[in-house]
């Protein structure tokens, strides 16, 4: 079995927040959205159910938590988790705060525009606010 | 705590497959893309970490049943897997087969144009092979 290597274009869209039993939490360089993705550390996975029953429940709870700090982070209306892999290939999780104002709504985010990126400011208040509610 | 009663949009864009330990699994109406909802029968639940850690253990593993089985049965290029809610509230999770050469690759299928009804004879084809797969 490979190691995990991270996919090149998520290492480029995204910053490592911090690294959870099976997942990284990464923030996605758009400002439009406060956007996470979970990646689990596994090589060569795509779709969900090419992981073990063990990771598959490890994934659920991290999904939990890091939805649950997103809506708390963000006091948003809805969050979005959405798994798709269109373009890149190895999982990743999205996790998404969405508002009844934002640019998308209510359609989904993926495709949406350019992405923005973040100011440095907004960047580190939001992500010590979902730091701390993790 | 009330009873679970399916949400009635959820209803009229889909037909019931079977019921599973946790959830209904229904056919979207939209013959575009080989669909299916994944609907926890449980009331009042619009966050997925709103559902009790053995609820949500029960819908992962349901979800990578349904996501393998969806696969098999359309011989998709990638399964895309999202719980949205911006519409419709009462937590459902959508289990989407994606091909190259679908109306929307590589963007989503929320929101995508005009739901196209299956005729009887290929929601019947499908149907059969995805409860064989399952």
């Amino acid at each position: 079995m490979s190691d995990f290597v991270l996919d090149p274009r998520l290492d480029r869209d995204t910053t490592l927040l911090m690294k959870l039993g099976l997942c990284q939490l990464r923030l996605m360089e758009d400002s439009r959205w406060p956007w996470v993705l979970l990646i689990p550390q596994r090589p060569d996975i795509t779709e969900i159910f090419e992981m073990t029953p063990l990771d598959q429940t490890m994934l659920t709870f991290e999904t939990a938590i890091a939805a649950k700090a997103v809506k708390q982070a963000s006091d948003c209306h809805k969050v979005n988790i959405g798994a798709l892999g269109n373009q890149v290939r190895q999982f990743h999780l999205h996790i998404v705060a969405r508002n009844e104002d934002d640019p998308a709504w209510p359609g989904p985010v993926w495709g949406h525009g350019q992405a923005t990126r973040w100011t440095p400011s907004a960047r580190t208040e939001f992500t010590e606010r979902l730091l701390k509610a993790l």
